[in-house]
């Protein structure tokens, strides 16, 4: 199978399953412990928190192992729940279900929640997020790195906008940093949030490991041992996070030629669509080598095809695409293409391709042949 | 080092570590994606689910896979707080710290908390949780194992108890069995309970993988993809579930057995404690092959020589033990033994033993010794 998903999940690096499998050998204690086997453990959990922190540009400090990048979006969404009484959060439309839905519970809790959506770029504009500002505003979330389109948000800026328009308490603000670990400069200043959230699994670690970093300590609303400084209870995960430290060297020091790797694989996909007779990159106006999106995540559409049926033809054929995020693939709800305003004949035939350091030129011309294969036998 | 903490975590089981490395490569799709790599993995992630609840002898349908005993615990907690207003919730007073701190934050969310302590012997009267129970209790829970006695706790007993005493609407029954499984028979009523949670490492399974049972589904808290019936957001990780599941086997199968082993090592490690003037077991009125504790876990006190101290004087020695749980080794409290009417001469001084597949005779005598020696040496 040509593996073409890897926004979704990227197939496991036997480096960093070796890695997990050593570490588990040879710490077998748990770090809370106090005796030598736990102390042990200790050591090399800093150890590992100290590598992921300088592999993604960050303070060890702030940085907390979790169970992955949904639990690291959770953690700062219910830790509002500690709060006197609700207040109100602002969110972009485009948000990865770990927020989205979150900020929806919240909301059926008594929190005023404000959507912000994206123009048609799929870019949330900094000034829309500050004008859905309110002095109770508590939380601000917008991603770094949207998992359908690919669009890179303006974090920076967004963060910038939210101090200056915060009329009283400044809100934290926090980025799903999933899409953009290992593929991004997050830069010293974690992008100028609050809070970020990383998965090990996206980048070749292992599943059930992820990272939040925090800027300043919170109050969480999940509480038990007190690992990991009182931010995530249960005993850590030392061989899973030294796994993912691993991941994210290596990412990281590949980075700037994966970069190269992932913009010449998308020109050519954007290429190759020109030359299939209706097929149409989502954004339309995307064009290649323009940071305004990731090239690692690519969006098209196929008119009169629903996405869903190119989808299994694909997958019959060899190739694993999606239709959108895997993680709300139960739902045939388009909600980021449809907050972005793109057509309904368009979205429902909409396919997302995610490269990955395993990605080659070769796979990428065999998919399109089978997609301009598929859709002419297909097209309604 | 000789490992006697194997309530703290488990050395992983070799084979264990082989399956999720195994599971790992040889299904590297998201089980949510709907390519042949993603169904792949569903099929896989519903094998390891069925075989795990074939291990402990509950149904599939109501288990569910999340990232350890402490996530197993928080959620049936957290979801309290999608009621439209607090009520009040019976806990007992020897919970691990992952419901014991869970309740406390929900305190102080408005929550009635109803804390019921054990006997002398450690153990909860049932009689003691239906008298607490109010028209408003929404949750009861009690552990089925202490994690520090050993304290094999009446849940069944339990169970019928709340449901005489309800007033009302029946209170939700959570069962913390992290040590009970694999120790104890749960039956195929589960206890009796309406949720039990569940730790892989703590039997030789990988960190990062627990499960949660639940006779009827809950509405949980913390809400994203819908993965895991909506109980548990998050890629899944299957490679964890698997190695989870295999190490369930393994425990299951060796059940008789393990069990006589260390029903032989508990009884031995009483009988040398009697040959160490004033060294005591806790509580003191623990015999050996009393169905009332659990043979893997004994503590004892050493009147006059601090845990602290004793701990580490026993690992310089070589022997890995514990003053009480690892995830509450930051705190000076002795919660559990406090509750139980232990008088601090005594908790103070108190070590916790605990024993897993590979503890033998041989190095239980060796521990003893070093135990004799230190005592005398170090006595105040």
């Amino acid at each position: 199978m040509t593996y073409l998903d890897w926004a979704a999940t990227a197939p496991p690096d036997p480096e960093a399953l070796d890695e997990q499998r050593r570490v588990a050998l040879e710490f077998p204690g748990n770090p809370s412990s106090r005796h030598e086997a736990g102390a042990a453990a200790r050591t090399a959990l800093e150890a590992a928190r100290s590598r992921l922190a300088r592999a993604i540009g960050l303070s060890a400090k702030g940085l907390h192992f979790v169970s992955g990048g949904s639990e690291a979006d959770a953690i700062p969404l219910l830790a509002l729940l500690r709060k006197k009484a609700p207040g109100s959060l602002v969110v972009s439309a485009i948000e990865h279900a770990a927020v989205y839905e979150q900020s929806r519970v919240l909301e059926r809790l008594g929190w005023n929640l404000r959507e912000v959506r994206p123009d048609q770029d799929g870019r949330v504009r900094p000034e829309n997020v500050a004008d859905a500002i309110a002095p109770d505003t508590a939380l601000v979330a917008c991603m770094a790195v949207n998992n359908e389109t690919g669009a890179v948000q303006p974090v920076r800026e967004i963060a910038a906008a939210v101090k200056r328009a915060a009329k009283g308490r400044v809100p934290r603000f926090h980025v799903d940093a999933v899409q953009a670990l290992g593929k991004l400069e997050l830069g010293a200043d974690g992008l100028g949030a609050d809070s970020l959230a990383f998965s090990a699994h996206k980048i070749g670690g292992p599943r059930g490991t992820g990272a939040l970093w925090l800027r300043s300590p919170v109050e969480t609303l999940q509480s038990g041992g007190g690992q990991e400084g009182g931010i995530r209870p249960g005993t850590e995960n030392l061989a899973g996070a030294s796994a993912f430290a691993l991941a994210a060297e290596k990412a990281a020091a590949d980075l700037r030629a994966a970069r190269e790797g992932a913009e010449a694989l998308a020109e050519a996909l954007l290429a190759g669509l020109k030359a299939i007779p209706g097929a149409a990159p989502l954004p339309l106006g995307r064009v290649p080598r323009d940071p305004r999106w990731s090239p690692w995540i690519v969006s098209f559409a196929l008119p009169g095809l629903a996405g869903e049926t190119s989808l299994r033809a694909l997958s019959d054929s060899g190739f694993a695409v999606s239709t959108g995020s895997a993680c709300s693939s139960a739902s045939r709800e388009r909600r980021v293409l449809d907050s972005m305003g793109v057509d309904r004949e368009l979205s429902f035939s909409a396919l997302r391709v995610s490269f990955g350091p395993g990605s080659t030129r070769a796979e990428l011309d065999a998919f399109l042949e089978a997609v301009a294969s598929i859709y002419r036998r297909f097209k309604a």
